[in-house]
């Protein structure tokens, strides 16, 4: 090929691609959370990344949305999926009387958004999905297990999470209460921007959407509210009787219940969070990083009536929770919370002369084979290129082949750290690595 | 929503879905591979699914391939990927300053294949891929490791592989002897194709692109050609002194003492092996499975010459391998591989009365503190409903938590399948589990 016909590789704009060392954090933490979902019985799905355009557009009666990857070959309609619920409302409502009931399933997959590629927001993104899928009825203990779930995520990646729970129906029946329960999803719009706008600027927007000063006033500083559930309750029973307010407040309670048993030590009741979607209709919560200068929600879920309410006539009520975790990645890597150093696909490299070249494999091979992640820089011939080569890796052990080793079967094994060197038979070797490995896994390491 | 306004829930046809109890067992297969790929020093990598068209339809000089799903999204034309070599080698060009070489790079992931939906022929298939790349050269002990980590991965599934190995350029130095080095291509296609057709046919194929009775008759024999790599050496060292020939011999020779160091027992040498693609230019292998009665390739793989030629200069020869997953899923399926009434996604179902509601999701919530896959049947409100969930859903074991057995501490564990009860208190019934386990997944079981 001339050089002027080479094409210039490049990577899609807004693709999420990470270099080897960070994959293997990255993949880490998939893993751990994956390890967290089947530790609580959810099942795996794994849907298609494309669907028809009509089943994933459902919702937004199948107009495009300039938002997805949506194209058509030969006949077909299609679109990338742009999240994991829809795919899961279709698979349910497919699969109905096959699956039982509370369908547990858990994904963790790419998501494609088709946005303009601008910093913070991805193009293809990883979602870490779970949900719990009733028929016709679900349980409170659906939605502890989820919050729940929640939190087993973060502490199985190491990361202390704050949980903020509220129910949409305490909001919902207040603004009832006041008479605007047409106008409900527009009240909540501007109330989920509260934590970013002006107070003055929500009053200004409720008033146009027509509530008094009064009852703006009222409903901003129920949102205000939070603390135990205990304080919670205490401070907003007496406020309304509407039947949406006080049920979805008894919902909460029981949830706040069932948490308990479950000892739960994150959440914090807070009526602020209404979390966008207008899908929710109970339960809702967001989590926030602890000790994190990023002040954004790295996840979260809720409760949604009907999953399934565009392809069945069947009640399927849900309660989901879902971990941003590229979002959480790219915030950790800016945060250095990785030691990227000691990310080392190598545990050991077997380092040789001319003579022991092949005997090199064959232990390489060996150590392998006892679940040593060894390795042999075959490419390069001398030691010293060898030793070079180690170093220019990082790699904490070397293995050093001599005719000697080879002939004693005891080979030197040097920390290349700390410069020390020892002498260890084969199973020496394998016991002080896989030791080493364990160590390096403690907290304070 | 009126039941006339309902979508008809559908998947894409050729979009391949798993069951949840199926996908639990195909992932645990993924998973088996990726923990060798691991073992095995290689780094992982997760290419976008999207790339520019230029960049993925670079071979074919960026022409419209109707294999390919493409579209353009505003200005940007793209295609889904189609394979995962053609990523890999956009990012090793794009990153061959930062990367350090052989660079061993492994990716299980989704690929797109824009075909008519026929039986047997997927859309969306997974591949799981392990590739050495080197820097101007790479030495044969990188074949050896490809081939040798095939056989692992199918070790690690628990499966017999028959691999069988050969190198290109032994029948590619042959058709230069015979004078037909510009015609290779095309008769590489019908040797290819020589286990699927009648040998007439073929040799009127190779008649009609100019070879001559004689000729095609050798060639067609030395085809023919398989069993240790003495034997195939011996068979064959004579027939010809072409420099290419020669080459391939020797580097055959190479890979198979290489091999011999790794301990592979799977490998039969058989020059009948093309693999298709014409990118190989040395080693190319493919796997078969002894105990089935599907006699396709279940994956394999090869050596090309310079990966990145469209992108670089550079020249970067790589070895890799790759299993066909879903195919192998699919027919591993259809042979009754699997006892799909022993993929539970729970350990242990917590009984409860309505007393001792709460008690057991407590119970619940420790086991799985404790590595326990407990679950509670929460929406069945009375025993007998719970017992028959459980039953239902072929759970093994079953903890009866009666108010007794909260007071005492010692729950009756039940054995669903033998019907045997005991009594144990809450150490007891974890390590029970754990021990059932862990004798679950000993082969004989």
């Amino acid at each position: 090929m001339n050089k002027q016909n080479l094409i210039t590789p490049r990577k899609l704009q807004g693709f999420w691609e990470l270099m080897p060392k960070q994959q293997m954090l990255f993949s880490g933490l998939l893993n751990k959370i994956e390890e967290v979902f089947k530790a609580n019985c959810f099942l795996p799905l794994d849907t298609p990344i494309l669907e028809y355009s009509e089943a994933l557009l459902a919702k937004s009666g199948g107009e495009t949305d300039k938002q997805v990857f949506r194209f058509t070959k030969g006949e077909t309609d299609m679109c990338m999926r742009y999240d994991l619920t829809v795919p899961l409302a279709r698979f349910v409502s497919m699969h109905k009387n096959e699956l039982t009931f509370p369908f547990k399933r858990f994904q963790i997959g790419k998501v494609y958004r088709g946005e303009r590629p601008q910093k913070g927001r991805f193009r293809e993104l990883y979602q870490c999905d779970a949900d719990i899928i009733g028929h016709e009825t679900l349980s409170e203990v659906a939605d502890a297990e989820c919050i729940n779930l929640f939190e087993k995520c973060f502490d199985a990646l190491g990361l202390d999470v704050k949980i903020l729970v509220s129910n949409r129906k305490i909001l919902a029946g207040f603004i009832e209460e006041l008479g605007f329960e047409n106008k409900s999803t527009e009240i909540f719009i501007v109330l989920d921007k509260l934590a970013k706008i002006p107070v003055e600027e929500a009053l200004c927007e409720l008033k146009e959407i027509g509530l008094s000063e009064t009852g703006s006033q009222q409903l901003i500083k129920l949102t205000k509210t939070n603390g135990t559930f205990k304080e919670v309750k205490d401070s907003i029973s007496k406020l309304s009787q509407n039947e949406t307010f006080v049920l979805g407040l008894e919902e909460l309670e029981k949830t706040s219940n069932y948490l308990k048993l479950f000892g739960n030590k994150s959440v914090v009741y807070d009526l602020s969070i209404i979390r966008g979607h207008n899908y929710y209709t109970g339960t809702v919560f967001e989590g926030f990083l602890k000790n994190s200068e990023y002040t954004g929600a790295v996840g979260g879920g809720g409760r949604f009536e009907n999953l399934c309410s565009y392809f069945s006539e069947t009640k399927m009520p849900g309660v989901g929770m879902s971990v941003g975790i590229t979002r959480l990645f790219d915030v950790l890597l800016a945060e250095n919370y990785f030691d990227l150093s000691k990310a080392n696909e190598i545990d050991c490299a077997v380092v040789t002369f001319d003579e022991t070249f092949n005997a090199g494999l064959e232990l390489m091979s060996k150590l392998r084979q006892n679940g040593i992640k060894a390795e042999s820089f075959y490419e390069n011939k001398t030691f010293k290129s060898q030793m070079k080569e180690a170093n220019r890796r990082q790699v904490k052990y070397v293995l050093i082949v001599g005719e000697d080793e080879v002939k004693s079967g005891n080979y030197t094994l040097k920390n290349m750290n700390s410069g020390e060197q020892i002498s260890l038979d084969f199973n020496q070797v394998v016991k002080q690595l896989k030791d080493d490995r364990m160590a390096s896994l403690m907290p304070n390491n």
